[in-house]
């Protein structure tokens, strides 16, 4: 049993206290022992420490304040580039420009983040995974020089934490599981699996400042727009396709 | 640092002595304790130990042997379906049906994929990720009975390891770890990075038994072909659709 899994907070506030290089190594090493697909590692993990860099990649993030913050900023990307190099210097022809090989890629970097957060949290920081990588890749391969082949898919802010918020609540695990087959939520599995969130005191400060008549309302109305939604998957499409992962006749399939 | 991570190992052979419930709960409350994006869970878990589903589940993974052989397979979902039916009973309208929000989703079951992985590690347990959850994606929503919204990413076999396989070899953290900015592989580079997995034993003899000039070639030519990419991209893409991920008009960004 690891305690770290158990007591994990997001962290978004940071003490100016420096992360010295032993633990960063000891967390990109953790990385880099990552489960991976047919053990290519196909993913390329970016350290940003300096100011210039951060303040560069905040826009990228909606000027979250963590991203200038924290004193480490870890970039995972799904990372065809190195790969594909290898291959064509030994005489063989890559096939990686395609949606299958992304997928695998970002499958990839994201359980490498996962190890990395953990070693960083069981060393005592704290640490913020960013989802706005996958909403402003454009201008993340911009800051960080990336070549074809190579498609951030998160960040993660950290440092030695500057705040002890409380345990998020989450939803009871039998909301998440299904044995054996899927068993289709009914009207009342949903009231009745929700009913904790929904009564959540956060939640339902959220919900009077939004000044909305549901928690899901929040979501949808204001946090995850149907609108944004749709700006952000095509921002994205067009990463995938200049990054070189939609080179291959698909019109079949869609 | 936690030892798991480092001494991490795929484990494809299991013994016969059962995983009790206690060990699965514990691994299943942690992947629900996983970060995720605004606390969302947009993810689902399937947890299967009749042999009858894992037989039914077996070609679907190209009959790898482990499917049929371990006694717990976790399947990892990108689930907007829960989330959806929230929506749609608190008045909210859900824009969830597109690209942005699946990869979302997928990111988030990859997270809670590895906190499971870990915990069924430190208790113990040999675990192997089954990349081809997203090969045949199509076979696994029929066995499984997978509603619109819901998407395997990633299949997980754990029991008791009945076998003790060395560490793999992995790349050098440099390889893997870019300081600031991306800096781009040279020539050079390239050979030394890959010396050390070019010259290991075990990917000497898997050279050899495919009578292949060089490791890379391996890759190209049998393991992971252009041409298989290309046609499970296509499946992945169909599939993608068919749960409603792209619903959206995103003609104006491929």
């Amino acid at each position: 049993m690891i305690k770290e899994i158990y007591s994990h907070r997001t962290i978004r506030k940071y003490s100016d206290i420096a992360v010295q290089k032993k633990i960063i190594d000891e967390i990109l090493e953790a990385a880099v022992r990552a489960s991976n697909t047919g053990n290519m590692q196909v993913y390329s993990i970016i350290v940003t420490t300096k100011n210039e860099i951060k303040e560069a990649l905040a826009p990228a993030h909606f000027n979250q304040p963590m991203v200038k913050e924290a004193p480490v900023i870890l970039t995972f990307c799904a990372d065809f580039n190195r790969f594909n190099k290898w291959c064509l210097q030994r005489n063989a022809d890559p096939g990686y420009d395609n949606f299958l090989s992304f997928l695998t890629a970002a499958i990839d970097a994201i359980i490498a983040a996962q190890n990395a957060c953990l070693v960083a949290e069981s060393n005592g920081l704290g640490i913020c995974y960013l989802g706005t990588a996958i909403y402003n890749p454009d201008k993340i391969i911009e800051v960080l020089n990336l070549p074809k082949g190579v498609v951030p898919i998160t960040t993660v802010t950290m440092g030695y934490p500057n705040e002890n918020p409380p345990l998020t609540e989450r939803l009871p695990v039998e909301a998440i599981v299904h044995y054996e087959k899927y068993k289709d939520y009914e009207k009342n599995d949903i009231d009745r699996l929700y009913s904790v969130k929904e009564a959540n005191e956060e939640n339902l400060k959220f919900l009077a400042e939004n000044q909305k008549e549901t928690l899901a309302q929040v979501f949808t109305d204001i946090r995850y727009t149907k609108k944004n939604n749709e700006y952000f998957s095509n921002v994205l499409f067009k990463v995938l396709k200049m990054q070189g992962f939609l080179n291959y006749d698909f019109s079949g399939s869609i």
